[in-house]
């Protein structure tokens, strides 16, 4: 298979292809047996990854710099960059062309929707999206197909729930759309009335003709999905009164769990707050702390690995 | 010796053994003289240590991050999480679920007693308590136990002397609750009325009863102690109108230092505000500023090698 | 040539000679020739590099971090100090005896002036000024140096104009006192009547016998000079109402380019504002973006690798 993500930039899910994706995942595994036989190794040697979050974030910013030392290069960790350069008015063009010079490859979180693809054209090395607002995050819309697909083997025929604040959810908007790739896949979405999946996204959907629908209720469809995505309702990008007329209104507990099928299995892309009851976590369909998380890990070491060597 | 710390929590003092401090007394002194000769060598290459500091740290957690990598490993450097996960309202437990799934060492600093223990249980690495509120802060009772061993080449018969305010001091806590392994020393515990020592540790010491004394006046005891711990007033843990009354109670000056012993020595974690003159810096018996806190390296290197490595 | 900055504070370019910036040249020449070739080696492996930023900071904190990593040295990375352990109150000095302890060397940036200086003067290990204030910035004088003496071969004779806010910007008053190393290069030094150049660079500059002039106006000069450097209004340091009567005095675009020779430059350090229109970074004299900010990297490998191995 030929090596298309190389010194590519990764801002949407959009440019991926059904070889690009066999190709992650079968580094995302071998990266799995790599950590587990030796925790790493030195292929990226000489190599430095820039992580520059304008956002918060713990997860993606800590598996980014923990993948790329793994692989055994370095790196510039900038979790507050919303504290630091800014102050001084720069441009992001201007902050993605001074990287460029330091680091071999850039991620980047920032509030704004499309400002990382924006971004990336100013750039001489790869961009990695890392979540731009209530836009994309591609990386973890391949961790979750790669999470899928590993424990279903296939991904063809399954039927895939995702619930809760779809309007503001990055990650299930980058899955949404990955997941044209696979024209038989049911996708159904359930989301309460005042937070509907985007406009932008369903249009996407209806162009791929993708096997889509919308819910506002969800419990009637537990009974025959394979995959259950549960999200977090986004307060950072809501009014006060939007939030509050959302907030624990779709939570999953023991109950509902019971309703689905034995092979089926729960996801969460975390932090999680009220959305699933501790009690779901010991549940073996529950995945969400394990194959799901520890895939944050392979994932982004497979594609730091494909996008920095040849 | 049984290396009895190997993938093991390091959350309180409370689970050392005479075995373990011999253990780590014998790595710290074999680090300080890697680190002379070559700075350093590769025996943690392919591990991961994750610094979650939700407490401002220059001392612990530098000395942390500095001795992951001067062991080989690498690195999650998160000085100020308190600006970052936190605003997302995730749960302490399912932070160490997730740097479980990325690092092989947890060292975690948290504004709120017994955080970090509480936390270690949903770990599935090892989690060192770097500071938990006016709890414990194990590393730094070892550190100091180290450094008192080097320079008295025992540590049994000696008298040691704490003073200020133990009331919120987690290392003078975590320093005497450890000294409770050796019946024969002497503490005497010197403190402003307004803040004795918490009454966890005092039961503690009886308990194990440990040889020691309170005092609220301490210079008729300069003449025959071996070791003056000198703390700091924790203003960040009380009341401005404590803080007033207590602030600049116990200062020690020249004069002061006089008294002592000319063996004896004088400690402290640091930071100091003004609790100790400058003029005591170039007194021989001051070790604050060289043996105490070169060994702030040293036995963290030691500590991170005797946990990660079998 | 002997490697006289072996060991050696670097925190005013006061101490450096001409054999220094000859070293310094063919070093950082040598460093680019490394990161294009492999990205970099191992020979600070077992060196650590303490970056303290009690101010915001990309270029300059994030090239000196690269940089370490790339010649195998490991960091301890600090970019918001500010908010870490002044909180405690702890001295400048006591800050700079801890990381001695810990690094081979301390890179420092301050908003005092001369703190940095004040600072090493405790120290036990290298450190290197980042820039302290509106004082000085020697690494970036020195990239500077270097980025022209690269482009025409020498610098002897060459008419330099800085431009702008020079009351407050540190990197043009540490490349004035450098060029007084060469008697032979004019200088021009053009900025609003509100913001002259410091009265102690004047003295210095008058002392040093340099051969340089101050201006209001630029555009007369532009057809004689070979590099122009232009510097941001430090809004930082001067009152709001400072800030609005000189913001946006000095731009530069296309036409006032075109009055500019072939082969002569245009220097910025950046950030930028607005005081660049876009338009100009496309002109071949523009090397910003190019030369000048690569050399921000290779310059602060050469130094290291000078201040850190014999």
């Amino acid at each position: 298979m030929t090596n298309s993500l190389f010194n590519r930039h990764l801002v949407s899910v959009d440019s991926l292809t059904l070889n690009d994706l066999d190709l992650i995942f079968a580094k995302s595994i071998s990266m799995k047996k790599l950590v587990a036989d030796k925790g790493g190794d030195e292929r990226l040697k000489g190599k430095i990854l820039a992580a520059l979050f304008f956002e918060p974030s713990t997860r993606t910013f800590s598996s980014f710099i923990t993948s790329m030392q793994r692989l055994g290069g370095g790196i510039i960790p900038l979790p507050t960059m919303n504290f630091t350069s800014i102050a001084k008015g720069e441009t992001l063009p201007d902050t993605v062309r001074v990287y460029s010079k330091y680091a071999d490859c850039i991620v980047m979180r920032h509030p704004e929707p499309f400002s990382v693809s924006t971004a990336a054209k100013s750039a001489q090395v790869p961009v990695i999206n890392a979540g731009d607002g209530i836009n994309e995050h591609p990386t973890q819309a391949i961790i979750d197909y790669v999470t899928i697909r590993e424990k279903f083997k296939k991904i063809e025929n399954l039927h895939i729930l995702m619930i809760g604040d779809l309007a503001h959810y990055r990650p299930t908007n980058s899955l949404a759309k990955l997941l044209t790739l696979f024209p038989e896949i049911t996708v159904s979405l359930a989301t309460p009335v005042q937070t509907p999946i985007p406009a932008e996204i369903k249009d996407y959907l209806l162009k791929r003709k993708a096997n889509f629908k919308e819910y506002n209720g969800f419990s009637k469809l537990l009974p025959e999905i394979d995959v259950l995505y549960i999200t977090r309702v986004k307060k950072e990008y809501m009014t006060d009164k939007l939030y509050h007329s959302v907030k624990g209104s779709y939570i999953i507990n023991a109950k509902l769990v019971n309703k689905m099928k034995k092979n089926s299995i729960i996801m969460h892309c975390l932090p999680r707050i009220d959305e699933i009851a501790m009690e779901v976590d010991a549940d073996p369909r529950s995945i969400y702390l394990s194959n799901q998380l520890a895939n944050s890990l392979y994932v982004r070491m497979g594609l730091l690995d494909l996008i920095l060597r040849k």
